[in-house]
């Protein structure tokens, strides 16, 4: 598999309307996006810096991944993705052979109408890591 | 202040000797440095993935700051590190300003010879963010 680069990093926070201003009045980003994906049972708000997005997650319900998440471990950095030079079910079959646990088996669609798959932090020394392309 | 880019992610492993497989064997990336930081009391290993650098982290003190993460959370994402374009204290007063707390009121040295400073998962919703420069 070819990775081009970090497409965007993930965080868990508890309000999008709290967490922007830090991003945009502190850091001096700017704040380009703001989408819901109802699937994943969040709201993101999305930063470009160079080559990588900051996207910030808010749970729309507590059952939800980013509900749960913050409940155990509070705000913080949830996942890497890395940018495929590539085809992703071509890489999650590699993966496949190598023995990563994988938590989608076939590609379906995240923010911003990317294909994404994300692998298991047992297999990837904690980090919950997505692959995604175009 | 203005940023340009993610400078590298931070990630505390338990053993780079175990971590580096994944990123070498399965993501495909390549390690192209390991150095020691004796005042962080950690041993890193670098790859180079666009514009970012996944820096892995393992303690060499249980004592260290890695190692305390590690003990109270377990392996996974420790840091986020934005590079600066212009000067590092000017950001940092200007940080003050804005009553962010942080963990450097003055740069310091980092790994491959930059100048860093953390600021305060308490003021940047529980993200561990690293500001840096040449």
């Amino acid at each position: 598999m070819k990775i081009s680069h970090v497409e965007h990093i993930g965080i868990a926070v508890k309000s999008l309307e709290e967490a922007i201003p830090f991003y945009q009045n502190v850091l001096g980003l700017s704040c380009y996006a703001i989408e819901e994906v109802t699937e994943q049972k969040v709201k993101t708000a999305f930063f470009q810096v160079g080559q990588t997005k900051i996207e910030l997650l808010e749970s729309t319900d507590p059952e939800g991944p980013i509900g749960k998440f913050i409940e155990k471990k509070g705000e913080g950095i949830h996942h890497i993705a890395f940018a495929l030079d590539g085809g992703l079910q071509l890489a999650l079959d590699e993966l496949g052979t190598k023995d990563i646990q994988l938590i989608d088996k076939a590609p379906r669609k995240g923010a911003e109408g990317l294909n994404i798959a994300f692998l298991h932090p047992k297999s990837t020394h904690g980090v919950l890591t997505e692959l995604c392309n175009k």
